[in-house]
């Protein structure tokens, strides 16, 4: 897992002015703190050039895709409401780190792990807020709402689009098969239905061009 | 301006499945092509890292911004419509670059610049949405409603948290005086007179502390 390291600038570097009354402080802080989430990697390879993805472009691109693919939703959607579950949906992987869904390992420790990381980043935001916001976090990961469930189901089309740009992409991670995608991707089943059948034709054509070994393997 | 570079992929290697439709094909390749907004790269430092910002990183952080200090905006607003605007403000950067706000030259053309890079970036878009799309920007970009005029706003303070951070920054760009940030920031009064204060706040004690030239120059 690549987490935001240790030799970044700590809040108590930062100095902010006296005078600023304390909870605007205290939210200007967890903004600084959470510029990491820039330097946090996962897997992904961009679609524009050959490097990996970073957690906030990453959630840049999901809140767009809510937007433009909105339409899509079998459910009535609060877009603006949407993007912003988008937006906040990986502020945990600050001190979490990424967890590829192709690690069988990290998977198996991700939930204790981000509750920690979340126990630890709301806690700098103000009374109040920060349960608010914490709730957004939890909205998401229980795909509790007809917005969360549509961010989720873009959290899986993202990468699917940059792994076929990429011809093969993180598909390329040993153990993983057509099947094994079809399963994690099957969540956008749960928003769309006319997008999980653009994602299955994806994964198929996948399979078919060779970028995707076909076949299935258990753990994933 | 850095603009995403000839040297990206191009729609026509895409190539996605031929049984999707027309109109979803259209919104993914639009979604693909965007991805290379993650190359635009701004002037501002980044405050985990020493590495500059692209706009992917900016946009999302505004989104981010505008949920946390919502509750400082004078007017009522809707947050996630503000969200939106935030997360596609910077599109048109796509083919248009980012223009400095300390470069007059720029500054110059930027408008009809960003203006072609609309016509070209939105007319990706199907029937209809390609329309309600380029509103989403022209409203940011006029600060025509509250929405607009606060995510403008972050789009102020973004980058004076990141020069605050870097103790320096852009502010160190020849040229560049308090008072030229000063009329540069007052945008963020428009729509919030406590972060307009607080951002007051940060530039005075910028100047104090050395990080920022003090005395003006006319064409900031």
């Amino acid at each position: 897992m690549d987490s935001a390291s240790s030799d970044l600038r700590h809040i108590s570097d930062i100095d902010l002015p006296i005078d600023l009354a304390p909870r605007l402080r205290s939210q200007l802080e967890f903004l600084i703190e959470i510029d990491a989430l820039k330097t946090v990697l996962r897997q992904s390879p961009l679609a524009a050039v050959a490097r990996r993805e970073n957690d906030a472009e990453h959630s840049w691109h999901l809140v767009v895709m809510v937007v433009i693919l909105a339409e899509y939703a079998d459910e009535p959607l609060d877009v603006g409401h949407a993007a912003v579950l988008a937006a906040m949906h990986d502020l945990v992987e600050l001190y979490a780190g990424d967890t590829p869904v192709y690690d069988p390992t990290g998977v198996e420790t991700q939930q204790e792990r981000e509750k920690a990381a979340a126990d630890r980043l709301f806690a700098m935001l103000p009374d109040g807020q920060a349960a608010s916001v914490r709730l957004l976090w939890e909205e998401f990961e229980a795909c509790a709402t007809p917005e969360a469930r549509f961010a989720k189901a873009m959290d899986r089309l993202e990468p699917l689009l940059l792994n076929w740009v990429a011809h093969g992409g993180t598909w390329q991670t040993p153990g993983v098969t057509a099947d094994g995608v079809r399963r994690l991707q099957s969540l956008i089943g749960n928003s769309s239905q006319e997008l999980w059948h653009a994602a299955r034709s994806l994964i198929g054509e996948a399979e078919e061009r060779g970028w995707l070994r076909p076949g299935s393997k258990p753990r994933c």
